[in-house]
């Protein structure tokens, strides 16, 4: 434990994420101070959300800064702690750091102790029983509303929140379609996971008549991922007084200087809609009941996971830059490969 | 009662509407059949929501159709029934038609038999203590869950609706904004109304950082009757977790095949705010209440009505297409004249 190697922020990234926006460096490794304590980071999660920090403009987080290490939710181990509650050995959750050693407190956001089951990889405590399953389930929920018998659209239904968000409204007794980009996707989410049906929004033609095919109801429950115009074409499939769940607009991660524009908003008043965004953080007190329920489920193979798993810390840059292309299926997360001196 | 003057359709309407767009035709005045009845009509209500209904396209509503009688909230007297709940001489508050009579029944949209204040204008029912004022009541508390203290920004506030919002929100504690269109709106909001301020988007420059300037703190509710571009603005402007009271989009009322693009979206996810729609008549039980907490602040001097009152039926087309041009300030109506025979 002498060194810890960091991904930085080489560049501003405009536009996709290319490599060359990232460097790595080899940094100090934190001492804790009183309240402190050291994660050894085990998984990193990559996820769409880190790109919105990448451009130095603030949005509901302080951007990263040039040279700054990467924030990102991992999973580690507790190796020195300062922390009261915090020993060395235990394993936590936390938005830390693309690095081998993360300063973690009271202060870090999604900080959460883990119990991992010792009968579940670890590695699903960054995905479908970390970020990406807690937030589909407590969208869904909380935000969603849903009910059995409802008709529920996930975008990006092949990726990690909308994989998890199709199984999870599928047990609540939900009929779901999935919106994805790709026919290898689609087979994905209806053959494994197990929507009713799959639309591939690049092939489909009129996305809103597709959706209006095979929900002639309309939609009670639209789970967003993507914004832009799956989000627009949405709007007019919609059934009166449905709900959006704003979860994330990855249509413009890559272009947020120049955001697709949404032209159906009239339907908000005129079929009666809701659109909620929410951020994980603000629900975190629901997190230990999602996990739970999650547990159980992938325990008994109702729900079933699917990772895109990259190992090595230097290879975290291309695996994000390739999630950003949206090339991966399933929860991209990188496996640290492990110094020897730890 | 012999003659049953009508405004009817005489062309769809496209972009601004104009007086031959209407015409006035004579028709035969209806008989009622078992459980309807005639509503003498003496206010009609002009509002932009009419617009919506006049381009052949549906809406939440069947579309006007060519030749048909324009329809709108009246208020009226019973001349005729057939119907056990409504005698002769009662007056009624519904969505019916710009025309002397109208047949009423259960299936009268929005029906609801009045029990006029003697000392209030029996005028106001069709707008402060009708649909305006019930819809900003149920929209702000409803919808927007007002709470004392909070920041409220209204736009189309020299309106009927908007004028309505105001008044309520100052008086249920809120700090109020009124966004308008002319200086002469501005001051109405702020002297009559009682707004602790009001902005011209047509003068103010830059819209949002003129609210911010107002709101430094962000707005936590925006009751919204306009969409477009003073809503894509407004998302700017708003304090996480706030929420965005969807009334009406007027802005593309006269522009429905090219509506104004909204581009921050992406603020829903990242202040996670709420935008909900909502229609009048899915409220239907809360105007009773409603109206009772208005009549008592009119009666009180809390609230100030400012009417925009036409006389004449003929003259329904000319005082719409103003309304549409919005020129107008506070609730548009027209008040029929008489027929001798009545």
């Amino acid at each position: 434990m002498t060194v810890n190697r960091q991904i930085v922020l080489a560049r501003y990234v405009h536009g996709e994420p290319r490599e060359e926006d990232f460097a790595l460096v080899e940094g100090e490794v934190p001492e804790p101070g009183p309240g402190e304590f050291v994660v050894r980071n085990l998984y990193f999660s990559l996820e769409p959300a880190i790109r919105g920090w990448l451009e130095g403009k603030a949005n509901y987080f302080e951007p990263i800064p040039l040279g700054g290490v990467v924030r990102a939710p991992t999973v580690g181990r507790v190796v020195r702690s300062r922390h009261p509650d915090y020993r060395e050995g235990e394993i936590v959750f936390g938005l830390n750091r693309w690095e081998d050693y993360s300063l973690a407190s009271d202060e870090t956001i999604l900080l959460e102790k883990l119990h991992p089951a010792p009968d579940l990889p670890l590695s699903y405590y960054v995905g479908p029983l970390g970020g990406s399953g807690t937030t589909a389930y407590i969208g869904l929920h909380e935000i969603g509303r849903i009910a059995p018998g409802q008709t529920v659209v996930v975008s990006a239904a092949a990726g990690a929140t909308g994989g998890m968000a199709v199984q999870i409204a599928r047990l609540r007794g939900c009929r779901v379609i999935g919106i994805v980009g790709s026919d290898e996707k689609a087979r994905l989410v209806t053959e494994v996971f197990g929507a009713s049906a799959a639309v591939n929004y690049k092939t489909c033609g009129d996305l809103t008549a597709a959706v209006r095919a095979l929900a002639p109801e309309g939609v009670d429950v639209y789970y967003d991922n993507v914004g832009g115009p799956i989000l627009d074409a949405l709007l007019l499939a919609m059934k009166p007084l449905g709900r959006v769940v704003c979860c994330g607009m990855i249509a413009d991660y890559n272009r947020s200087d120049d955001p697709h524009p949404i032209r159906n908003l009239w339907e908000v008043v005129s079929r009666q809609l809701t659109l909620q965004g929410f951020l994980l953080f603000t629900y975190h007190d629901q997190v230990p009941e999602a996990q739970r329920q999650l547990e159980e489920w992938i325990r008994s193979g109702e729900i079933r996971v699917r990772e895109h798993l990259t190992r090595g810390i230097a290879n975290t840059p291309k695996a994000f830059c390739e999630l950003m292309r949206g090339v991966t299926m399933g929860k991209a997360l990188v496996e640290l490969d492990r110094p020897e001196e730890d």
